[in-house]
Protein backbone atom coordinates (compact mmCIF):
# COMPACT_ATOMS: atom_id res chain seq x y z
CA UNK A 1 0.00 0.00 0.00
CA UNK A 2 3.20 2.47 -0.34
CA UNK A 3 2.92 3.24 -3.83
CA UNK A 4 0.00 5.51 -4.14
CA UNK A 5 -0.62 6.48 -8.00
CA UNK A 6 -3.09 9.63 -8.25
CA UNK A 7 -6.14 7.90 -10.44
CA UNK A 8 -8.43 10.51 -12.14
CA UNK A 9 -10.74 7.15 -11.73
CA UNK A 10 -14.21 7.01 -9.86
CA UNK A 11 -15.14 4.47 -7.48
CA UNK A 12 -17.33 2.95 -9.61
CA UNK A 13 -14.59 3.10 -12.76
CA UNK A 14 -12.07 1.85 -10.10
CA UNK A 15 -14.72 -1.22 -9.04
CA UNK A 16 -15.01 -2.28 -12.63
CA UNK A 17 -10.92 -2.54 -13.46
CA UNK A 18 -9.74 -6.17 -13.13
CA UNK A 19 -8.82 -7.33 -9.70
CA UNK A 20 -4.60 -7.31 -8.99
CA UNK A 21 -2.51 -9.00 -6.83
CA UNK A 22 -1.65 -8.24 -3.95
CA UNK A 23 -5.15 -6.27 -4.10
CA UNK A 24 -5.55 -2.59 -4.79
CA UNK A 25 -7.33 -0.54 -2.95
CA UNK A 26 -9.78 2.49 -3.94
CA UNK A 27 -9.07 5.52 -1.12
CA UNK A 28 -10.12 9.37 -2.01
CA UNK A 29 -9.51 9.18 -5.44
CA UNK A 30 -6.19 7.45 -5.10
CA UNK A 31 -5.34 3.66 -5.99
CA UNK A 32 -2.84 2.16 -4.47
CA UNK A 33 -1.91 -2.08 -3.96
CA UNK A 34 -1.56 -3.92 -0.48
CA UNK A 35 1.79 -5.06 -0.02
CA UNK A 36 3.04 -8.72 -1.28
CA UNK A 37 2.43 -10.62 2.14
CA UNK A 38 5.25 -12.22 4.09
CA UNK A 39 5.22 -15.54 5.05
CA UNK A 40 4.83 -14.65 9.01
CA UNK A 41 2.19 -12.67 7.73
CA UNK A 42 0.79 -15.10 5.78
CA UNK A 43 0.65 -18.02 9.04
CA UNK A 44 -1.06 -15.06 11.30
CA UNK A 45 -3.82 -14.29 8.61
CA UNK A 46 -4.31 -18.37 7.88
CA UNK A 47 -4.20 -18.95 11.90
CA UNK A 48 -6.73 -15.92 12.68
CA UNK A 49 -9.68 -17.19 9.57
CA UNK A 50 -9.12 -20.58 11.32
CA UNK A 51 -8.93 -19.70 15.23
CA UNK A 52 -12.28 -17.39 15.08
CA UNK A 53 -13.99 -19.47 11.83
CA UNK A 54 -13.89 -22.50 13.86
CA UNK A 55 -15.90 -21.01 16.91
CA UNK A 56 -18.66 -19.07 14.76
CA UNK A 57 -19.04 -21.03 11.40
CA UNK A 58 -20.63 -23.89 12.70
CA UNK A 59 -23.06 -22.12 14.74
CA UNK A 60 -23.58 -19.23 12.07
CA UNK A 61 -22.47 -16.48 14.43
CA UNK A 62 -19.85 -14.78 11.91
CA UNK A 63 -17.43 -16.16 9.45
CA UNK A 64 -14.14 -14.54 8.47
CA UNK A 65 -12.61 -13.93 5.27
CA UNK A 66 -9.49 -13.03 4.18
CA UNK A 67 -8.58 -10.59 1.58
CA UNK A 68 -12.29 -9.56 1.30
CA UNK A 69 -12.88 -6.20 -0.64
CA UNK A 70 -15.09 -4.15 1.19
CA UNK A 71 -16.38 -1.10 -0.75
CA UNK A 72 -18.05 1.65 1.93
CA UNK A 73 -18.13 5.36 2.45
CA UNK A 74 -16.23 6.21 -0.16
CA UNK A 75 -13.57 3.73 0.15
CA UNK A 76 -12.78 0.40 -1.63
CA UNK A 77 -10.30 -1.90 0.87
CA UNK A 78 -9.29 -5.34 1.34
CA UNK A 79 -8.70 -5.80 5.18
CA UNK A 80 -5.88 -8.69 5.87
CA UNK A 81 -9.10 -10.24 7.90
CA UNK A 82 -13.01 -9.39 8.02
CA UNK A 83 -15.11 -10.59 10.27
CA UNK A 84 -18.62 -10.08 8.82
CA UNK A 85 -21.72 -11.32 11.35
CA UNK A 86 -23.52 -14.22 9.92
CA UNK A 87 -26.69 -12.18 9.65
CA UNK A 88 -24.92 -9.48 7.63
CA UNK A 89 -23.59 -11.64 4.87
CA UNK A 90 -26.13 -11.85 1.73
CA UNK A 91 -26.41 -14.58 0.73
CA UNK A 92 -27.84 -15.57 -3.27
CA UNK A 93 -30.37 -18.10 -4.26
CA UNK A 94 -27.87 -20.63 -3.74
CA UNK A 95 -27.04 -19.88 -0.39
CA UNK A 96 -23.86 -18.69 -1.44
CA UNK A 97 -22.22 -15.33 -0.57
CA UNK A 98 -22.50 -12.58 -3.23
CA UNK A 99 -19.39 -11.57 -4.28
CA UNK A 100 -19.65 -7.38 -3.84
CA UNK A 101 -19.52 -6.45 -0.10
CA UNK A 102 -20.85 -2.62 0.81
CA UNK A 103 -20.68 -2.92 4.24
CA UNK A 104 -17.52 -2.51 6.51
CA UNK A 105 -16.57 -5.29 7.86
CA UNK A 106 -17.97 -5.72 11.86
CA UNK A 107 -14.49 -6.78 12.94
CA UNK A 108 -11.22 -5.72 10.87
CA UNK A 109 -7.74 -7.27 11.22
CA UNK A 110 -4.70 -5.66 9.60
CA UNK A 111 -1.11 -7.43 9.89
CA UNK A 112 1.84 -4.85 9.44
CA UNK A 113 3.97 -5.50 6.63
CA UNK A 114 7.47 -3.93 6.37
CA UNK A 115 7.76 -1.08 4.65
CA UNK A 116 3.72 -0.72 5.03
CA UNK A 117 2.48 2.84 6.24
CA UNK A 118 0.83 2.27 9.47
CA UNK A 119 -0.83 5.62 9.46
CA UNK A 120 -2.03 4.63 6.39
CA UNK A 121 -3.03 0.92 7.61
CA UNK A 122 -5.05 3.09 11.13
CA UNK A 123 -6.58 5.21 8.70
CA UNK A 124 -8.22 2.36 7.02
CA UNK A 125 -9.56 0.79 10.55
CA UNK A 126 -10.56 4.52 11.00
CA UNK A 127 -12.71 4.04 8.29
CA UNK A 128 -14.54 0.93 9.01
CA UNK A 129 -15.01 1.94 12.46
CA UNK A 130 -16.92 5.38 11.05
CA UNK A 131 -18.95 2.86 9.14
CA UNK A 132 -20.44 0.48 11.60
CA UNK A 133 -17.46 -1.84 12.48
CA UNK A 134 -17.33 -2.45 16.17
CA UNK A 135 -13.44 -3.71 16.37
CA UNK A 136 -10.31 -3.12 14.80
CA UNK A 137 -6.77 -5.03 15.55
CA UNK A 138 -3.52 -3.70 13.92
CA UNK A 139 -0.96 -6.03 14.45
CA UNK A 140 2.55 -5.44 14.64
CA UNK A 141 4.57 -8.55 14.17
CA UNK A 142 7.59 -7.08 14.87
CA UNK A 143 6.98 -5.37 18.50
CA UNK A 144 4.77 -8.56 19.00
CA UNK A 145 1.80 -6.57 19.79
CA UNK A 146 -1.69 -5.62 19.12
CA UNK A 147 -3.44 -1.92 18.79
CA UNK A 148 -7.12 -2.50 19.81
CA UNK A 149 -9.54 -0.02 17.82
CA UNK A 150 -12.68 0.51 19.40
CA UNK A 151 -15.69 3.05 18.38
CA UNK A 152 -14.77 6.43 20.09
CA UNK A 153 -12.26 5.48 22.32
CA UNK A 154 -8.84 5.83 22.53
CA UNK A 155 -6.89 2.60 20.92
CA UNK A 156 -5.52 0.24 23.38
CA UNK A 157 -2.07 -1.08 23.25
CA UNK A 158 -1.95 -4.60 23.94
CA UNK A 159 1.23 -7.08 24.42
CA UNK A 160 2.43 -10.55 26.60
CA UNK A 161 -0.43 -11.73 28.59
CA UNK A 162 -3.10 -9.16 27.64
CA UNK A 163 -6.09 -10.49 26.32
CA UNK A 164 -7.50 -9.18 22.97
CA UNK A 165 -11.25 -7.83 22.70
CA UNK A 166 -12.91 -10.06 20.32
CA UNK A 167 -15.93 -9.31 18.90
CA UNK A 168 -18.91 -9.41 20.48
CA UNK A 169 -20.71 -12.71 20.84
CA UNK A 170 -17.98 -14.94 19.68
CA UNK A 171 -16.65 -17.20 22.43
CA UNK A 172 -12.86 -16.69 22.27
CA UNK A 173 -10.43 -16.35 24.68
CA UNK A 174 -6.80 -15.10 23.16
CA UNK A 175 -3.97 -13.22 24.54
CA UNK A 176 -1.15 -11.58 22.38
CA UNK A 177 1.44 -13.95 23.27
CA UNK A 178 -1.08 -16.93 22.11
CA UNK A 179 -1.49 -14.79 18.46
CA UNK A 180 2.23 -14.42 18.06
CA UNK A 181 2.99 -18.22 19.67
CA UNK A 182 1.27 -19.32 16.26
CA UNK A 183 4.38 -17.75 14.25
CA UNK A 184 6.29 -20.60 15.90
CA UNK A 185 5.89 -23.45 13.26
CA UNK A 186 8.61 -26.40 14.37
CA UNK A 187 8.93 -27.86 17.35
CA UNK A 188 13.12 -26.76 18.95
CA UNK B 1 13.76 1.30 18.78
CA UNK B 2 13.15 -1.99 17.47
CA UNK B 3 15.55 -4.02 19.24
CA UNK B 4 14.75 -4.36 23.02
CA UNK B 5 16.71 -6.17 25.54
CA UNK B 6 15.50 -7.96 28.52
CA UNK B 7 16.63 -5.50 31.93
CA UNK B 8 16.46 -6.90 35.04
CA UNK B 9 16.88 -3.40 36.07
CA UNK B 10 14.75 -1.46 37.85
CA UNK B 11 13.58 2.26 36.27
CA UNK B 12 15.82 3.97 38.92
CA UNK B 13 19.05 1.90 38.23
CA UNK B 14 18.42 2.83 34.09
CA UNK B 15 18.27 6.47 35.18
CA UNK B 16 21.86 5.95 36.69
CA UNK B 17 23.30 4.74 33.25
CA UNK B 18 25.06 7.01 31.13
CA UNK B 19 23.21 8.62 28.23
CA UNK B 20 23.40 6.69 25.09
CA UNK B 21 23.08 7.98 21.45
CA UNK B 22 20.69 7.64 20.30
CA UNK B 23 19.15 7.58 23.51
CA UNK B 24 17.48 4.76 25.31
CA UNK B 25 13.95 4.39 26.72
CA UNK B 26 12.95 2.00 29.31
CA UNK B 27 9.15 0.66 29.21
CA UNK B 28 8.25 -2.12 31.37
CA UNK B 29 11.56 -3.47 32.25
CA UNK B 30 12.81 -3.31 28.73
CA UNK B 31 15.50 -1.28 27.48
CA UNK B 32 15.85 -0.24 23.89
CA UNK B 33 16.99 1.96 21.80
CA UNK B 34 15.84 5.01 19.62
CA UNK B 35 16.54 4.27 16.04
CA UNK B 36 19.36 6.93 14.68
CA UNK B 37 17.16 9.45 12.94
CA UNK B 38 17.66 10.01 9.03
CA UNK B 39 18.00 13.16 7.54
CA UNK B 40 14.19 13.65 6.73
CA UNK B 41 13.29 12.82 10.11
CA UNK B 42 15.87 15.75 11.62
CA UNK B 43 14.64 18.28 9.17
CA UNK B 44 10.75 17.83 10.29
CA UNK B 45 12.01 17.53 14.38
CA UNK B 46 14.49 21.29 13.50
CA UNK B 47 11.35 23.15 11.77
CA UNK B 48 8.86 21.80 14.60
CA UNK B 49 11.01 22.84 16.99
CA UNK B 50 11.40 25.90 15.76
CA UNK B 51 8.46 26.77 14.05
CA UNK B 52 6.45 26.20 17.74
CA UNK B 53 9.23 27.90 19.72
CA UNK B 54 8.64 31.01 17.57
CA UNK B 55 4.93 31.31 18.58
CA UNK B 56 5.53 30.29 22.34
CA UNK B 57 9.21 31.40 23.64
CA UNK B 58 8.92 35.08 24.25
CA UNK B 59 5.39 35.04 25.34
CA UNK B 60 6.78 32.58 27.46
CA UNK B 61 3.64 30.39 26.48
CA UNK B 62 5.25 26.51 26.26
CA UNK B 63 8.98 25.11 24.79
CA UNK B 64 9.57 22.40 22.82
CA UNK B 65 12.16 20.20 23.36
CA UNK B 66 14.08 17.92 20.90
CA UNK B 67 15.26 14.45 22.39
CA UNK B 68 13.65 15.19 26.06
CA UNK B 69 14.46 12.81 28.40
CA UNK B 70 10.63 12.67 30.16
CA UNK B 71 9.80 10.09 33.17
CA UNK B 72 6.71 9.03 34.48
CA UNK B 73 3.95 6.49 34.92
CA UNK B 74 6.64 4.12 35.35
CA UNK B 75 8.78 4.94 32.01
CA UNK B 76 11.79 6.57 30.63
CA UNK B 77 10.65 7.71 27.25
CA UNK B 78 12.32 10.69 24.94
CA UNK B 79 10.13 12.02 22.56
CA UNK B 80 11.26 13.56 19.25
CA UNK B 81 9.66 16.77 20.50
CA UNK B 82 7.99 17.42 23.91
CA UNK B 83 6.35 20.84 24.22
CA UNK B 84 5.82 21.99 27.86
CA UNK B 85 3.61 24.41 28.89
CA UNK B 86 6.46 27.51 30.53
CA UNK B 87 4.67 27.42 34.04
CA UNK B 88 5.11 23.29 34.25
CA UNK B 89 8.54 23.60 33.19
CA UNK B 90 11.21 24.16 36.66
CA UNK B 91 13.73 26.21 36.55
CA UNK B 92 16.92 26.10 38.94
CA UNK B 93 18.13 29.35 40.85
CA UNK B 94 19.45 30.71 37.80
CA UNK B 95 16.52 30.48 35.53
CA UNK B 96 17.56 27.36 34.12
CA UNK B 97 15.90 24.20 33.08
CA UNK B 98 16.46 21.57 35.58
CA UNK B 99 18.12 18.59 34.00
CA UNK B 100 15.43 15.53 35.29
CA UNK B 101 12.13 15.81 33.71
CA UNK B 102 9.36 14.06 35.49
CA UNK B 103 6.08 14.90 34.20
CA UNK B 104 4.73 13.64 30.67
CA UNK B 105 4.83 16.98 27.88
CA UNK B 106 1.96 18.71 27.06
CA UNK B 107 2.58 17.71 23.64
CA UNK B 108 4.26 15.30 22.75
CA UNK B 109 5.45 14.38 18.58
CA UNK B 110 6.70 11.24 17.26
CA UNK B 111 8.48 10.91 13.97
CA UNK B 112 8.29 7.66 12.38
CA UNK B 113 11.57 6.29 11.28
CA UNK B 114 11.93 3.34 8.79
CA UNK B 115 12.17 0.15 10.64
CA UNK B 116 10.48 1.90 13.56
CA UNK B 117 7.85 0.26 15.14
CA UNK B 118 4.21 2.30 15.36
CA UNK B 119 2.69 0.28 17.84
CA UNK B 120 5.63 0.79 20.14
CA UNK B 121 5.45 4.32 19.38
CA UNK B 122 1.84 4.75 19.88
CA UNK B 123 2.12 2.94 22.78
CA UNK B 124 4.91 5.97 24.06
CA UNK B 125 1.56 8.54 22.71
CA UNK B 126 -1.19 6.54 24.54
CA UNK B 127 1.13 6.31 27.82
CA UNK B 128 1.41 10.00 27.54
CA UNK B 129 -2.16 10.82 27.28
CA UNK B 130 -2.78 8.81 30.29
CA UNK B 131 -0.29 10.60 32.08
CA UNK B 132 -1.88 14.19 31.80
CA UNK B 133 -0.67 15.04 27.98
CA UNK B 134 -3.52 16.84 25.77
CA UNK B 135 -1.85 16.27 22.46
CA UNK B 136 -0.21 13.70 20.31
CA UNK B 137 0.96 13.73 16.89
CA UNK B 138 2.51 9.96 14.85
CA UNK B 139 4.15 11.93 12.01
CA UNK B 140 4.23 9.06 8.94
CA UNK B 141 6.94 10.81 6.26
CA UNK B 142 6.26 7.77 3.62
CA UNK B 143 2.60 8.53 4.11
CA UNK B 144 2.81 12.34 4.32
CA UNK B 145 -0.08 11.74 7.19
CA UNK B 146 -0.07 12.76 10.30
CA UNK B 147 -2.41 10.47 13.30
CA UNK B 148 -3.39 12.95 15.81
CA UNK B 149 -4.40 11.80 19.34
CA UNK B 150 -6.32 13.51 22.24
CA UNK B 151 -7.35 11.70 25.51
CA UNK B 152 -10.13 10.00 25.44
CA UNK B 153 -10.52 10.32 21.82
CA UNK B 154 -10.68 7.95 18.49
CA UNK B 155 -7.03 9.40 16.64
CA UNK B 156 -7.73 11.28 13.81
CA UNK B 157 -6.07 10.70 10.73
CA UNK B 158 -4.71 13.79 8.95
CA UNK B 159 -3.23 14.11 5.34
CA UNK B 160 -3.27 17.13 2.32
CA UNK B 161 -5.11 20.42 3.52
CA UNK B 162 -6.10 18.97 6.87
CA UNK B 163 -5.53 21.73 9.58
CA UNK B 164 -3.55 19.82 12.21
CA UNK B 165 -4.48 20.15 15.93
CA UNK B 166 -1.90 22.13 18.37
CA UNK B 167 -1.82 22.07 21.99
CA UNK B 168 -4.64 24.82 23.59
CA UNK B 169 -3.20 28.38 23.52
CA UNK B 170 -0.49 28.25 21.19
CA UNK B 171 -1.12 30.26 17.64
CA UNK B 172 -0.25 28.08 15.39
CA UNK B 173 -2.01 27.35 12.39
CA UNK B 174 -0.55 24.38 10.01
CA UNK B 175 -1.61 21.92 7.19
CA UNK B 176 -0.37 18.78 6.95
CA UNK B 177 1.02 20.03 3.70
CA UNK B 178 2.92 22.84 5.15
CA UNK B 179 4.26 20.41 7.12
CA UNK B 180 5.92 18.14 5.04
CA UNK B 181 6.63 21.09 2.47
CA UNK B 182 9.47 21.40 5.21
CA UNK B 183 11.03 18.58 3.40
CA UNK B 184 11.56 20.70 0.34
CA UNK B 185 14.80 22.42 1.16
CA UNK B 186 16.46 23.11 -2.57
CA UNK B 187 14.16 25.16 -5.16
CA UNK B 188 13.81 23.49 -8.66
Amino acid sequence: MSVAKSASLTLEEFLKLPETKPASIYIDGEISQKPMPKTRHSRLQAKLINGINEVTEERQIAYAFPELRCTFGGRSIVPDVAVIRWQQIEFNDNGEPVDDVLIAPNWTIEILSPDQSSNRVTSNILHCLKYGCQLGWLIDTDDRSVLVFQPHQQPEFCHKADRLAVLDGIDLELTVEQVFGWLKMKAE
